[in-house]
């Protein structure tokens, strides 16, 4: 770490989140010491943004900061993990100072909201990339993985699904939304909020969860390979934005990324606790979209079943 | 994660590193899962290597894979931490399939090599660049930090310093080495030796460490003013190749980076200590190198004494 980057950091990302863990030593020395709790585990992501493939060339500093911590806490609510902590290695092609005070606030308020604290890192020059190493903590064996999904099990989705493609298709002007919609698509794109809420309910109820970061059918294709299952899944009940059902445009809710909501699966006899989380919860409300299998995977549409595994929204990520 | 981007890390990087540590879940799931053992703390470090800035461009996949892990390892050493487990954030132009064979032998060799496991990362399209987040393990506070040196105290380096500036400049045409040279400074440069070896010594005796990575007089820098100390250099006792005395090229041992060495402070009653490691680790002898004081910073050369807070060489990194 060179001087100049030393007084960089000193003075932008000194101070960021609050500490609720045992931070023996933070930013300053060679690395961050930390104590994790007696009878928890810690559970580790990775995930680095790079200029112009995850987020378009003009995105501003505040939404590349918010969007970088955002994806990593969507990876620790998709596990059951509560925030406890993150690294950050910054690659910046000039030290512009407006961008880096915009974006340090920005990293600082969001810190603040997950409570999660930013504890060691990295600045370099080149090209721009953001990479957040986040950790957060579980009791221990009481996280939710990929793998638990039984045939029977509900599937469950969080929020809406397809408003952050939509909102990319609009930024490139691939397709224009009417004002109204554009806006709310462009804040799903640029704000996702990562489903810390889910957390609990997720430990306690859960038999598998996802993040959806590339699409529910390519996401929903991880759990049903590491739990060895099958699943239907209903587009009519895709909870979407109304321009999706009124333009009949459900790829992007099925194939779009960046939505960043949960996919859950659900023992049945645990339904009533979702009737309860959706009557407190207006604003992360779970709705039912299929069923877990024994085997295959089919979309059914108004006038067709689609078999997904021969899908082209689901080939393309292969 | 795409599935393409799935089958990549289960072809090139699933099996990197063996297991002494309790890892619930590895790569797969959103996040690994991970048991810091009691009485134990997490030492917790993140460096980015980018193409063109942190390597020539011209660098083999190999000597890249191992570097980023090595630079990595070596904060570890310098904090007494002993190698744990990292992540692996790897950014690519484009899926190489003879680079990345190239890259992820010569990092699960490594990871052999110092015992440490891969447990989880991510990987994109992007300009080249290797994001390692680190963590070690230390007993319960028996880490060392840069803010232990006290007044009395000795001066020591580990290895060789001045090898891999040689290396660059000679790979940058900068400067033309002999032969007998030119392989050990870019051993120097692109295969640096991170001081594992050195951990339970520091550990003991040392009060304060740090590694090199931006060259001798800006990182005793840190610990100098982490400390709020002051020190006396002595350029004569530099452990330097031979060729650096000869031609009086003692800037690439005070200011050339990378070379990846650990400096320390002693307490003058542990010396006997240093004589009975030196005689034990003749691949890893520790050279005094000068005094902590109580404040100043100088450097006796020859025929000259330099403050070294106005020194160029030092300036250069503010």
């Amino acid at each position: 770490m060179s001087l100049n980057e030393f007084s960089l950091i000193k003075r932008y990302f000194a101070d960021i989140g609050d500490t609720r863990i045992t931070t023996k030593l933070s930013q300053g020395d060679d690395a961050a010491v930390i104590e994790v709790p007696a009878g928890m585990q810690a559970v580790m992501s990775m995930d680095t943004l790079i200029n112009g493939v995850h987020f378009p060339v003009n995105t501003s500093a505040a939404d590349i900061a918010y969007k970088s911590l955002a994806v990593n806490l969507s990876d620790l609510a998709a596990m059951a993990a509560t925030p406890a902590w993150f690294l950050l290695s910054l690659s910046l092609p000039d030290n512009n100072e407006s961008w880096l005070h915009e974006f340090s606030s920005s990293l600082k308020q969001a810190a603040e909201t997950f409570q999660i604290e930013l504890v060691g890192g990295d600045t370099c020059r080149g090209p721009l990339s953001i990479t957040i190493q986040i950790t957060g903590l579980v009791q221990k064996n009481r996280y939710v993985t990929r793998s638990g999904a039984r045939p029977g099990d509900k599937i469950l989705v969080s929020g809406l699904l397809g408003g952050a493609a939509l909102g990319l298709a609009h930024a490139q002007k691939r397709l224009k939304l009417p004002n109204s919609i554009a806006g709310i698509c462009l804040g799903a794109l640029n704000r996702p909020r990562p489903r810390i809420e889910l957390v609990d309910f997720l430990s306690r109820y859960a038999s598998a969860a996802i993040d959806l970061s590339d699409g529910l059918i390519g996401d929903l294709a991880h759990i049903l390979k590491l739990s060895e299952v099958g699943a239907i899944v209903n587009q009519a009940s895709l909870p979407v934005p109304d321009w999706i059902v009124e333009n009949n445009a459900y790829q992007y809710a099925l194939s779009g990324g960046d939505d960043y909501e949960i996919c859950l699966t659900l023992p049945r006899h645990h339904w009533p606790r979702v009737v309860q989380w959706n009557q407190q919860h207006p604003d992360c409300r779970l709705s039912e979209i299929g069923e877990i299998s024994e085997s295959g995977y089919t979309l059914i549409q108004a006038k067709q079943t689609t078999d997904l595994y021969d899908w082209q929204g689901y080939q393309h990520f292969d």
